[in-house]
């Protein structure tokens, strides 16, 4: 089942927006750098205005189109089901294409609820015993200079972990004149910058301690209530209805404290998802915006040459970068993704189980749920 | 009663530790360089140990020495009284300071309780009425960087503010076998993080918006429970009886969202004490680390070339700075003490009242309070 | 001539180590994102031994292989060769490719000498009366953040310029201990890091300010002069017979001065391509290491929030940037890459002419022997 | 002959423009930080007009004025004459202080020409084997980030030095309008910005590796000619007869490969004395905008890690910081000076010969003229 028989593997993926042009460069590029034991074919886009998803399928190179996603799961020449579509149809799309034998991929946040997550986790793990692999797509576990960190703390090189801060920032809402979006409506969307961004950096440091937060308390706000419908001739508003922003305080099981914010109203700052980590032996900073870095502080450093190392994670020896350039020479943003498809694509061949499972997806979802809850009563702790 | 008729001011100081060494640099440098109607004289200094006492004031050119504070608040040469000792005697001094008719300089955070805090305030403003100046050494407001971030702010630069980021990230007892203090007693010092260094942010953060927040919730945390005697043979430990570290998060009454950190268990940050603020019209972003520059993103730039700027706050048009070195010579830590207490004595003379006031000193003990009250019940909002 | 006749335009690309591997994810990349007329094909990728040939071919995507370049320039499928090889065969394949009627795109330098850059460059120019199109693939102008300082350049933003600083740093031969490899053989490589990265500063500053550099005074150097033979069972060693390091001061015609640095000894810098412009109304500083951002010091800024900005150029009014991602979701090296075809094939369909041609390079050429003139005659001035 | 019996020293200084203002805050402060045998007596300041001597002698805090240097010279309560004046006096004011059995410390450049210098460090030698210790206050050794850079190189930490790149950029003559100087005027300055920053890096960089330049390539400019004649009523220029800018390359004795820019012409930066080496096995870089840090990269750190480090030079461990605030807590300009005066002091105590030596001096003097001869000659190499 996993592979065509000739090396190849099918890809079916739904939705062809923003991620769904990141997927598909990861798709076409993968085999080119990476050594796979299976090569991914382009199979099939579906979307559901049959125009604009054929001219999606010609400029991104997919071979064939559907424009209902249930034809898209049932073709015989589609191994993987890669789900780039809004949360509020996630649940549907993978229980269908785990009931018909076939990998997902699925976009985060895994769900708009956990009552959904849930159930795709409990899919997932049942289709995995029938050799089916799942993952949810938290693509910055797949960051370079991350997983080196992830490393560093596994290997004790930070020592017991005391403070975590970790911030997502972006600005393209903080001009109350742009107009509505799909991800600004709680029913298509699950909720705002929490589900969007916040959900990235809960997954994140998560995976970076190798630990799960134990309870949160939590403040969501939503400054614009209003924004223009996007070429509505009458200039008509409509109603934004998830939060703007995120801000929780935290504890991990293992005793660290957190601290988490997730905006888009942060005037000046692109797209800054941020990471610190203290430990007793040692510390690590990251900013996307400064994708290819590692800021390490060893604790064990002589006094007089101790500092924050700013490291360039563009060695052959770091992780995923020997497929790519010489030191120095800069991976970019879709590079990520390329990562998270080689993995699944490993894991597949291997009959191993992808990281971030939807178990994980789940335990995320758990996280953003409490955060609401917590902001909904006053900012009750709320235990996980 | 403002001067000694000579064009001088006399000045007694309580305590010669940390904050003494840096009140004296400031009282001894401050009419070299700017510009006073009066001229500090370092009359007396005040110390429990008279040996000790008396080799501080002759290392730091203190004329003379008191072993009893209440001596020293008496005498006809000591116009201002500077208050350098920890929290649990605050009061008392300031009060007897106030009765004797001096000026009173107080170090922060004002006092170890609200209770405390609200007696020193109602006694300044008392005494305000017969011409004593009273204020509080919220150093970080002397910070050139900041005044010019608050200037922006205040100028409408920034426009409606909505997200305030304040972190104030120590090492110092990162190690659990760095001895105990005396800022580590509850009795003493009021609280730990909080009091010493979160106190800070608290007042950088309302000064900087021209506003006050309106409520908290709060997670605390103490890390090492019991440090070593220093210097005890035994090799014996103490209690620690406060904090470790803070995270609070909160709203300002004019609708900003907030998130607050104060540690000393944050490795390889050495003094960080850092603010950003984002409003719909631009950004501000600075650490103490870096302390003559001040990031600003006016967001009313041209997208082409918009960005944060490193401005390097030390032209001559900025504040203070014209007393100092050309553009690009740096100044230190010391300064924003010479600042103040050159406001200070400007004050004194002009008859205005000095800011930060005992009542702005209030406004942070009860912030703290509400800190440690949320903290104390599951995070549970606190309004204040 | 310029295409096929139905869309696509063949692509015959000599040499398949570093360039060959970049060049490849470019010509196969770039329809996927930029709105082109013409779509390339990946007809033919030629390379001495058959079968590391043909292995790559299979990695990189290529349709066949030649092993004879001379064949892969007489194919009918091929109307662009895409030169990727050392310089010592650059003038012979380009003017056979010429010759033969094909538009070309040839690695920098552009060549070995001034001889065969000036028999280069009139080819160029007389197959641009054919209809063909020439490029040197300097791809550092393709930097979108250089675009951006360009622009401002030559918009008058920086006015009169007085001031170019410009390193290239590597570190890659700091080990004495590492191989011998062709790019230390002058026979091959022409020069050392002079032709190697110096050439691409020496384009990149003449670009920015669209002038010539009028004259130059140099030093070069050979640090390590023997090397061990990669993989010789005997342990022998080979001489190294270009430069290590040359470091010019120079003057451009309109008078600006400036100084380069080119060195493959930098310990700790990996592909600092770095340039910083200063003129008499701002100045622009960039780094390859962050390569996705311009600093930019606008001088007409008021002093009090003057100071340099760091832009990220990841907007999408910025150049070449729309066809990516959002912004702060970064790009890498490969896509200066993918900007220089996309140029290259809108070019060829518009009859218009590529930059930089072989003209630019024949410039860059003429100052890299200057550079050697100068460093061999008591680093005297030679004029240019 | 060191001191006046009472543990003091006597200074005399002459000149109260900018180096005056800071090494009076030198002479003030030492004491009150440093632990000192000696403790410095303001004596008696310098200067030509009555008047403006009184009130900075007040401001200041000096005891007394004198206007004409030699009367200074020749006082009892004089033990050091603290030279602070443009450099044409350099050599007269120096010789007749030691002529007269005093301690000199002479601003730099040392003198306005090599005849001079030599001059000079022939009296100071022999005024040493009589007590008596001269010093040339190029500050910058004594800024603690330099000082470890140049401990890290003495240790052998950075291996054999193969490059060094040094710059001294300003940009308060960019501004053609900005008016005359004495500074822009070669019978007072001795050169332009040559003498006044390029001397630091020359003298920085010999410093930091022990060993002295070789030889030297150079360009000099100047870019504006005549200056308005700073509040002539009838709007005359002036003739500006020294360098704006002055380029050069060189080789040290033992090998290493430099490049040095000095200007005060480079829009935005302000005080950007920027020096790095590399090494077989380290580099370090620093920027006086940012003192308080060093960069340094440790070669032999492990690949997966490794990064060029900011150290935060402010630990207790760190030379001079002891005295000083806690960690993080920043030092500035005049600090340099502080520790300068605090050196001298020892040495004087002591009877140890100071660093920078008039020696020492007069080598930089030489590589000021080496450039000059150059920059007349073609740029043609000159030997040291």
């Amino acid at each position: 089942m996993s592979n065509a028989g000739d090396g190849t593997i099918g890809v079916g993926m739904v939705g062809h927006a923003f991620m769904g042009r990141v997927h598909s460069q990861a798709w076409r590029t993968v085999h080119h750098f990476f050594d796979l034991p299976l090569t991914p074919r382009l199979a099939v886009l579906g979307g559901r205005d049959p125009e604009r998803t054929k001219a999606a399928a010609d400029r991104l190179g997919w071979a064939a189109v559907e424009t209902d996603w249930r034809a898209l799961v049932a073709r015989d020449d589609v191994q993987i089901v890669d789900i780039c579509t809004p949360g509020d149809s996630h649940k549907e799309i993978a229980l269908a294409a785990l009931a018909a034998g076939k990998h997902v991929l699925c976009e985060k946040p895994l769900a708009n609820s956990v009552a959904e997550a849930e159930e795709m986790a409990a899919a997932a793990a049942s289709a995995a015993a029938n050799g089916q692999r799942s993952m949810v797509a938290f693509n910055y576990r797949r960051v370079p200079a991350l997983v080196v960190a992830r490393q560093l703390i596994a290997d004790g090189r930070l020592g017991r972990i005391r403070h975590v801060r970790a911030q997502y920032l972006q600005d393209w809402l903080s001009d109350a004149t742009s107009p509505m979006t799909w991800r600004l409506r709680r029913e298509q969307a699950g909720s705002g910058s929490l589900g969007d961004i916040g959900a990235h950096i809960v997954d994140a440091t998560q995976f970076l301690l190798g630990d799960q937060l134990a309870g949160v308390s939590a403040l969501t706000e939503t400054f614009v209530h209003k924004r223009p419908i996007d070429g509505d001739p009458d200039g008509r508003l409509d109603d934004v209805t998830v939060d703007d922003a995120a801000l929780f305080i935290g504890r991990f099981t293992g005793g660290a404290l957190a601290t988490y914010e997730a905006t888009r109203f942060a005037l000046g700052r692109k797209n800054a998802m941020r990471v610190e980590v203290n430990g007793e032996l040692g510390s690590v900073a990251f900013d996307f915006e400064s994708m290819n870095e590692l800021s390490f502080h060893d604790g064990t450093d002589e006094d007089q040459t101790a500092g924050f190392r700013r490291v360039l994670v563009t060695e052959p020896t770091h992780p995923y970068i020997g497929a790519w350039w010489p030191p120095g020479h800069l991976i970019g943003y879709e590079h990520t993704f390329t990562h998270e498809v080689y993995d699944l694509l490993t894991d597949i061949h291997n009959g191993t189980d992808p990281t971030p499972s939807f178990a994980d997806g789940l335990r995320v979802q758990k996280v953003l749920a409490a955060v609401e809850a917590s902001a909904g009563d006053e900012s009750r702790w709320v235990a996980l």
